[in-house]
């Protein structure tokens, strides 16, 4: 007998490994906003922020390889490519943020948030929300709302409610930004009566895990003034709105007007290839650097530089956030005309989507859909609460014939249910 | 005035940043066994293990650029290339290791480790050597003999004394093995009556942050029988040792000649490219992937992937293995023959050599002569307690003419002082 693909898999890599769809599809090729599969299939990439500039765009693979070619070495020799690209990142940010450690996953760049926090506070409690994920670290997954860890869930950390559309914090959308800063006071409260003290709030300024909720310009200031009276950071986990997928700034922080003392970065950075990046003011950098040794071997190594400096050429060459801020009004206008009785929200910032569904079984109902989507050659997810959101995440090359066409397959999926 | 590149750098990286040598070189440019400096001096790299195959070897930077113009996606999708290359790595691992999870560092994959022993015995307690390293994510950076972190360092570590060449444990290199595994023995015994239980023992199996001490095949088997006995894992962390750089075998562990539970790999394993990776028998995988939630995004990309393949296909096709075993006989009769009062030991395995120095100011010393080496345009640093161990570790291709390179160098400096 012939051993299927999965089976082969489940052999190699063990059980539960996570994968999308029922039936996994088997990727081969890819290319701008289009994927294909062994048979030939061809999908539309709805879903992927890591290709932010497009599936294999030749600019990224182009400086990929010629630096391979020369040098790729790691940051105890000096190079210049790793200090021109924190210089053009950093320029890009405000509010003080001028360093970054390099790393290679926007998971080991919130390890080293984390870790910033406590070093400039002296303090270890940390709070987040309690439907989020910032990464797969053992310190830092203790902020996930998964399985509790072998041992028990640290007890420095407190998850406080995330904001939602549909059921806000205090009973209104106007009450929820005082009412999400609230929590925020108590877990600040709990952790100091408890001696972990304070250190900071770790949190993705669109809340993209927690479902995209709808959350206006300001929604964060009551809770910045409350971290910042308690002493504490705000850790903003940019590693899904940065680098101009919320269409109206380059930074998801920007969009909702407040200022981070830690940023971090990741998937959309090198579109694909592995590198990440926790940047910070001077004062935190140095207190880090101060309490910790730290040193990353691949981190900031002249390949990843460069094809970090490509992508963000491509992003500025070809526009693509004021592109992706044009195709989101477009595909969100679309999809505000889609009808069906299931559908209670549709919500979108820049190159993020949600259009969720009610009802009993609303999780089933996006869970089908979504199948139905794959089936159709449309490559999409869900999130949030229930599993009930549609997640829609393009590649920033996703333009208006690409809405169009996912635009009406929603429609004729939604019609035949 | 002009801003230098050391001030550039503590701009933009701030400060404490590790780098090597009193006045940081300035590498442009690699091939093979050679770097480059911007103002175009040539240094032999006796140092650089990352660079396994030869800097930039032309077969591993044309594997990621024609697999980076095809496709760059996730393991949340079948490929078949990341399938590939667990099943031929884990066919050069004994023990029923044959399950991996990519990772893109060392230190996630010893993160990953140190979960694994916690889901396979529900226990937290975990044991290293005092002069170690292991990675820089929190968690595994408590096994690292630094400044203790924030809040303390953690309950559920204990650090046994490593073993040494010129002092060993318990008096003689005859009573070292048994003396090791009496300390991890105690060691377990202390985590137990704390409530920590004992979850595994993490080492590197030929001590290379150690400074290389002594250890001869069946040192560990002691310490291997205590580990059983009490139903702890042996992680074993051949992200230096693994991939021929022992010579007479593929592993660190095969050269010792026990078995560990779980192996991890890193540095040399695409050569500078970022990825890692967590070996393990499938019950430990299972244990891991029925107690965490675990993905890591850019692990086990196609690129990465492809990078892996074409360091084992140079492996194996320029006979890397033998050729360091050869290479490694040679250097340590010539680095034998050197003379110079200050010189105690002499030791190597694979392409791993330790020069030991002895005297008051033995460290500064080998500091000093570092620094000659450096600017005779040879790349090479110390380790072991005190810095007093020159160690040498060179990408593979280093052969028979670099060595004559080398050990002339070294004894032209060692003359003068």
């Amino acid at each position: 007998m012939t051993e299927t693909l999965d089976q082969r898999r489940a052999r190699l890599m063990g059980p539960n490994v996570p994968t999308f769809y029922r039936h996994p599809v088997h990727i081969v090729r890819g290319q701008g906003v289009w994927l294909w599969d062994a048979a030939g299939k061809r999908y539309l990439d709805c879903y992927n922020n890591v290709a932010h500039v497009g599936h294999c765009h030749p600019r990224v693979v182009q400086a990929i390889a010629a630096q391979a070619a020369v040098l790729n070495t790691h940051t105890r020799y000096h190079h210049d490519l790793i200090l021109d690209y924190i210089e053009r990142l950093t320029a890009t940010l405000g509010h003080g943020i001028s360093q970054a450690i390099m790393t290679c996953t926007g998971s080991e760049a919130n390890d080293l948030a984390l870790r910033m926090a406590q070093a400039v506070t002296g303090k270890t409690g940390i709070i987040a929300t309690d439907n989020t994920y910032h990464g797969n670290t053992a310190a830092v997954s203790q902020l996930s709302t998964r399985r509790p860890p072998i041992g028990g869930r640290a007890p420095n950390v407190r998850l406080v409610p995330s904001p939602d559309t549909l059921a806000p914090l205090g009973g209104s959308l106007e009450s929820q930004p005082q009412a999400f800063a609230d929590n925020v006071a108590q877990a600040i409260a709990e952790l100091q009566a408890e001696g972990f003290g304070f250190s900071g709030l770790m949190l993705c300024p669109v809340f993209a895990n927690e479902g995209l909720p709808s959350v206006a310009p300001g929604f964060l200031d009551p809770t910045v003034a409350v971290v910042k009276a308690a002493g504490g950071l705000i850790l903003c986990d940019e590693v899904q709105p940065g680098f101009g997928r919320v269409g109206s700034h380059f930074w998801g922080h920007e969009s909702l007007g407040f200022a981070p003392d830690v940023v971090t970065v990741g998937k959309p950075m090198a579109n694909g290839h592995p590198v990440a990046a926790c940047l910070a003011r001077p004062e935190a950098m140095a207190a880090f650097r101060e309490a910790f040794g730290y040193f990353n071997t691949f981190g900031g190594n002249p390949v990843s530089a460069a094809a970090c400096m490509a992508v963000l050429d491509v992003i500025e060459d070809e526009g693509l956030q004021a592109r992706g801020a044009a195709t989101s009004a477009y595909l969100l206008n679309r999809m505000r005309a889609l009808r069906h009785g299931r559908i209670v929200n549709v919500r979108g910032k820049g190159m993020f989507f949600g259009l969720e569904f009610g009802g009993e079984g609303a999780g089933d109902f996006a869970a089908d859909l979504v199948e139905d989507m794959v089936a159709r050659g449309f490559l999409l997810n869900r999130i949030g609460r229930g599993g009930a959101t549609l997640k829609i995440r393009p590649p920033m090359v996703f333009g208006r014939a690409e809405a169009d066409l996912l635009a009406d397959a929603l429609q004729a999926a939604l019609a035949v249910r």
